[in-house]
């Protein structure tokens, strides 16, 4: 078990890191496609740059430990995309030994995964964020999903991204949820990225999942990794779409407003920025999500 | 006792009120001295709006209420100052109750106070935060205090503005506190203005207290009183330091990174913006102290 496991952990830690290879590469080919007449053709493409960081650790500590990398392009149809990927282990503190499936007993944990988040220069195109992770306790199990933010939504968009995301659900779905899992994470993902405080959505939702564990790990990890496939060919297609669109300075303000939203929901309500932040994760890559610029005017 | 209590709670009403309109004349003449050969000639000087709102209750609920007004100046000296001046009362919900000095048995409260962000728009004056209160359970107390961010500090204005509140502290200082109020009170503001996520203060201090009953109202609101004028008097004098200085576009950059700091100081940090988030507060009012742009590059 304990030899299966291992192969498995490093199964989906590859699995992260060649996915998020794939997603910089398409989205640094979109940063050479975008000239002519376009909004971009004085600006440089941009690519992106990595940068590792490692969990710190008291001296002879090997029970805890890890780290990540940070790949962050500032472009110019990107004007600012990170993706983290970390694999991170350790022993969790108190405060969250009971909040955490499988840790109030025993709470050494292992997790690794890939988030992004994207702030595209142009307000016509939108935000969007991607996140799958595989953790173990004494239990394990997969969580992820994607939300896109457009700051005017466009239906072809959220057609497409929900369709993207539904038809990965649908091929992988093992009937563990009586609802089916494209409307059971649907409904997750509207309900988790709402901002409360201004009684509005973050954006147009997507899918989110957490704790799947069907009892069929391969089933979890293929739909797990199918979910990564499904943003990786979406997004760019979305982007693509909006890329000779000029905007005007009205756009981007409006841009400047609905990022200043992001920015409340990732600090006020998001669960994995508090987590990151209350377990002395990486600041940097935790606060790599917010936007290159935001207005509160 | 009652209407004792009745006429101190109306008496301090008045008195952030009557604050709020000298701050804000005081703020909307320097408006006016930024000419000539400063970087606001081509501008237009700014004036305060005001925009009231009613806390929203259940109808026929009168043991519920109150209100504030907001006041907005998007100048430009000034790129966005805002002043709330509330006054409410009701009951606390459950979470509260063990948390708030005197609530326990008897959830009813008051308060009322004023609270003051400034973000001037040269990144060389510091930004600025103030804000006085009268809570009313059933024990009684007044909280406060004003913090200075710089982007780039300058020696006379952190002088000037401790200076300024050390001297509200030692003419009102009762003996209350063994180390004295302006020791405690600045000690108190460098802990609670931290950002631990990024090992870094938030500023260059100023004071803070809370709770503070030391049996003599009067002198309580006596010193919440200059503790209000010191601010007054001094923050214009540091912003007029600064008025023909003209500034870099390296300079703006650096205030946007420092302003997204403030950010996230007032989005994970701040009790008051917690607080008020969580009890139903008027959203846009608690999240006026936000930068009218602000970056994380």
């Amino acid at each position: 078990m304990t030899d299966k496991l291992e192969s498995r952990k490093a199964a989906a830690r590859q699995w992260f890191e060649k996915l998020r290879d794939e997603i910089c590469a398409s989205f640094e080919s979109i940063e050479h496609e975008a000239i002519g007449e376009s909004m971009y053709a004085e600006m440089t493409p941009g690519s992106f740059e990595q940068k590792s960081w490692t969990r710190p650790t008291q001296d002879g500590d090997t029970a805890q430990g890890g780290g990540g990398v940070m790949s962050v392009m500032r472009g110019r149809v990107f004007e600012k995309v990170g993706v983290n990927v970390s694999t991170v282990y350790g022993e969790f503190s108190g405060q969250f030994r009971d909040q955490i499936p499988g840790a109030k007993d025993d709470p050494r944990f292992w997790a690794s995964g890939i988030s992004l988040v994207s702030h595209p220069r142009s307000p016509l195109m939108p935000i969007a964020h991607m996140n799958t992770r595989m953790i173990v306790t004494t239990k394990h199990w997969f969580g992820g999903g994607g939300d896109l933010t457009p700051v005017f939504p466009v239906d072809a968009d959220t057609r497409d991204f929900h369709g993207a995301f539904k038809l990965a659900c649908e091929l992988h779905d093992t009937g563990f949820y009586d609802e089916g899992y494209y409307p059971k994470f649907k409904a997750w993902c509207d309900d988790y990225f709402y901002l409360p405080h201004r009684s509005e959505a973050r954006g147009v939702g997507g899918i989110f999942y957490d704790n799947l564990n069907t009892g069929n790990w391969q089933a979890d990890f293929a739909f797990t990794q199918d979910v990564g496939r499904a943003f990786r060919d979406v997004y760019p297609s979305i982007i693509r779409r909006h890329l000779n669109e000029a905007w005007t300075e009205q756009q981007r303000e409006a841009q400047l407003i609905k990022r200043g939203r992001y920015v409340e929901f990732n600090l006020i309500h998001d669960r994995g920025t508090k987590f990151g932040l209350m377990t002395g994760g990486n600041t940097d890559a935790i606060l790599m999500s917010l936007p290159p610029l935001a207005g509160w005017p």
